[in-house]
């Protein structure tokens, strides 16, 4: 993938990063774009953190999951100090599944990688793992000519090729993104380029967002979210929103399967619910359906690009048409993105029709048209353009009733002794959160 | 299956068909049959086409494929003219998914058909495509002694057995049931026998209906469905409506795979919703979740006459029974209809217990005795059929409560500035449509 | 298991039902523990049968298989008198797919299991069959020195080890939960114990409640349920309160498979909609993802207890939590109960923090710790406390303006001429019955 050993011009990453960055990406090494990355990343003033309402609110115990990088502590009550080895033997009684699902993965298997034939599957890894490796002399934490030899516990929770014995009570950590990314850089830059690709003509949302680059921070900067007493139900939002922070809501722990992360699955229990039904309007589909008869036939071991051809694919996943643009896979699934799942945020449904959002349109027509004619793609993406905007009228006609009730003092309790509504929020974020921090009505909905 | 080289004595075609077309079933040919289902499936008086309400409404662009006899024309921007062989090659770069989907199919392996041994699970393949090639016989469209190569491109999309080069511009057809009935044409009969045996002996439904084979002429024949403005939701509906046009509802293009039609799945797409939770009562019921544990380890491959036996299936699925009549299987899903989802249209519940309804009583228990016993069954019938009266008293008295309140002018905008309400229209129909062009709040319903 | 031939001191059976039982777990026979056991579960006073308002409903005919010690009558249509081969021989034209899947059965692979081997994922099923010959021995139903050569129709549905023919209209029967506990004693004895340790501190729901073990008495003993004229909408809420009188809810008839009943779909047509959403939290969380999404590469054959490190599951089950206690695997289910599904009813919030509740805390987090750290565990058991506390706050609320209404006279129908509404009942239990008849909104909850 790279050209040359210490460069790392990475062509699933888009040139908007590495200016965002001031990078060369000629030039850049992938020592300093991790470096580089990883300034952006931890920086409050880009998104790291508790954010500009932190007065407000404080962390449930629970947080420390949820936020490794602020809140998480080495725990106290263990004081075991353990080598790479006592690790894995420890915990092989004390937490048997970690140890069993991570003897499962490619993690504890490199050398199986390492003699992956042509012709395999999954003979990609191979070259990702050499990749990795040049990253990681790069970076002066694999010697020139040496490999890994394994990742472990240690690599992940201490430090990557720890070769000291590790002290819980000091140096255990929960792995962030930016962990995961000194090995797996392409897919943090990746991950790390919605930032710079998710632009709005119009400020329709703020730069970068909405996106998993900064889920986090969407959570975190919203006021009733940080106004809420009950720190447990609002923390129901956080469950999902910290892709920005930690890797493992697609990539589940300790097995980390690629395969199981391309599944459909593995983004509904985050998409779903009334606030945003994708996986219902998905499962539904016959794009689900197809999914849900044949899956299991097919070999999921396949990366993306070969999902169809190899894996034997016959209807898409949401990795297999939201990871892609312009036929290359990255893990930046915001560039074709032009409703934003939002249709009523201000701005939206007034930009569908800009030069903007008709290039976002002509890259899902290339996405459709792998298994689709183009006149059948453009005519559907046509149909759900207008009726969604279809849709929106209906809700702005509710909309304008609720507002003018609201100026005339009608609404239950401005005028009487029941409690009095809450007073109109900035358009558009506020119809959101309620449904986001008691998702009860969550219902299936066909996508037609 | 055909007695005799060209005789059209289809067992599982029932008589009333035969009759209906005034056809002897006894001397009738492939080619007589196909002819007459053809003429009938195409007259706009017997329900093909855009109905008697045309003048309100407007095809979508997209509606060249729900409706494609109708609107579909040739695509003007592609010039080629291409061969058989052609066809498949440019395809293979153009929408690759189609072509590889279409390489798996029975279409493109007749060679592996014809192979098939005794014993083999889908040995009944050979005998039907021994029975399709003796109707191309008999419709000219084989010689005497030559067989069917192959099922491609060419022969769907132009003519089937097509010798010469096709122009896009001019050849391209979307494939329409008639289409597929020509080689299919037990099933095409089977389905088309719905219009004969689906008779209510009151009108409770027009005659053939509801039913697969008059499912778009129940769409466009809708009043609130032709005068909707917003024709993308409106259209939402025609999206399921479409089994009478086309066959891709359940056998999904380019590998028409049997084994997939006769998952559950299959129906689930257009089988679910608030307006007819068909697939949400199933999925959640014994039967289904019995399906969803194993039905991984069954054989899809046996046809639904031997899915027990040789399949191994445990559990019924819905073609399992609603394909099923007297013990055998056909494409006619409505001989044992009693309540034909929708209790409250008039006259249904009135029939229940009707010498026309016990009849059809008596068929399910035939389907039910497989795997229960008789008692059983008819103790759970009775069941459902009380269960669903006294859900519909419980209906009744609220629609009385709101007709009520309508006769004395008592509904929000009848007397006040709020704008009025619909009159009701005719009873029972429209209940249905508002649910069905806003299928939101679909919902999980056991069934017990 | 057993330690001596003629013992039934069983270690999965806690020592609270031989105590109630007045059994001394070292010196009990199998034949006396299964007469004491049988005692019980068959008295009136104990809640067997149809219950204290029995006087205000009546069965409807599919009743005598919700209650067949109650109501079933041997069939008076068939008069065949069979011997146990002309059983199988008939109904394998009669009803051949309960002689499909009894052939699959181990009832009717015995010897198969006899020869299962060390190291096989169902070799503990050897052992398994050994002890219910034990029993049969003990309990004069088997030889000494015999063995059971199978276990056919007529074992369970007229006597076990018949060696008579049995004739229709007399001899058939149902078989409860007690003949099928004459094999699986251990299973049986196991279910049971609910009784004994579902004892909450202050009445909270009455001993023994709830569980599997009286779940039909919790039925039949609610006065809405008792008084509904609609019997066939009652009896929805018996079709799944049926596992005090049968065990065919997870063990689904005739194939009886052990493997299918671990699969978490097997809880979930019981364990489902509004009134007890478990199936839609579970199915939308991490866990029932991750079983959705590689469940079927797991060896479900293997016990619970070796469902991780030999049937190679990475993710947890309905059973496999909620069937463990303090590392061992039984029917028992309700021994780390704490808030019983309806945080709403007296009593249980208040207890939430007792000393009772924290024992019992303490054992969820042996379980959580199979595969989370301690911390992980009891961060996440805090936050569904107090995210419950807080939803439950919500809800009495509401709750208080809805009894103040009433009070003050204020609900519709107090004050008009429209039905009055019904005064509140007995706190807790009068909110979910309606739900429970009419579960008609069941949404998808996903739990975080």
């Amino acid at each position: 993938m790279l050209i040359g050993a210490a460069h790392a011009d990475i062509p699933t990453v888009p040139n908007e990063l590495y200016e965002a960055l001031k990078l060369d990406r000629a030039k850049v090494t992938p020592k300093e774009l991790h470096e580089a990355l990883v300034k952006r990343y931890k920086d409050p003033a880009q998104g790291a953190g508790r954010g500009t309402l932190a007065q407000y609110w404080e962390p449930i115990p629970y947080g420390i999951y949820l936020d490794p990088a602020t809140f998480y502590k080495s725990p106290t009550t263990n004081k075991e100090v353990a080598s790479r080895k006592e690790c894995v033997e420890c915990h092989t009684d004390e937490s048997p599944v970690w140890v069993q699902a991570w003897k499962r993965s490619s993690h504890a298997n490199l050398d199986k990688v390492r003699n992956l034939k042509p012709g395999e599957p999954t003979f990609y890894k191979k070259a990702k793992l050499e990749e990795i490796e040049k990253n990681l002399r790069s970076m002066g934490r694999l010697a020139e000519g040496e490999n890994l030899k394994e990742v472990g516990c240690i690599d992940c929770h201490v430090d990557i090729g720890a070769k000291k014995k590790a002290d819980h009570t000091k140096d255990i950590r929960m792995p962030t993104a930016d962990v995961c990314g000194t090995c797996h850089l392409a897919e943090f830059a990746e991950r790390e380029s919605e930032r710079d690709t998710m632009i709005w003509p119009h400020d329709q949302w703020p730069d970068g967002r909405p996106s998993h680059a900064l889920d986090y921070k969407a959570n975190v900067e919203t006021t009733v979210w940080a106004a809420m007493p009950q720190r447990e139900v609002a923390e129901g939002c956080s469950m999902c929103h910290t892709n920005q922070n930690k890797c493992d809501s697609c990539h589940t722990r300790h097995e980390f399967s690629a395969a199981e992360s391309r599944r459909p699955e593995a983004c509904a229990t985050c998409h779903s619910g009334v606030d945003h039904n994708n996986w219902e309007a998905y499962s539904m589909s016959k794009h689900g359906k197809i999914v849900g008869m044949l899956g299991n036939q097919w070999n999921w071991e396949a990366p993306l690009k070969d999902a169809y051809a190899v894996g034997g694919q016959s209807a898409p996943t949401c990795a297999g048409c939201h990871m892609e643009y312009e036929g290359e896979y990255s893990h930046n699934m915001v560039r074709k993105i032009r409703w934003a799942n939002y249709p009523f945020v201000p701005g939206i449904a007034e930009n569908i029709k800009s030069e903007w959002s008709e290039k976002r349109l002509d890259s899902w027509v290339v996405t459709c048209t792998q298994c689709h004619s183009e006149r059948f793609a453009r005519s559907y993406l046509d149909l759900m353009d207008k009726g969604t905007l279809e849709g929106l009228a209906k809700y702005q006609e509710a909309n304008a009733v609720v507002h003018q009730l609201y100026k005339e003092g009608l609404l239950t309790g401005q005028k009487t002794n029941r409690p009095a509504p809450p007073a109109p929020e900035k358009e558009g974020y506020a119809y959101t959160l309620p449904n986001c921090s008691g998702r009860k009505a969550t219902a299936l909905q066909p996508s037609n």
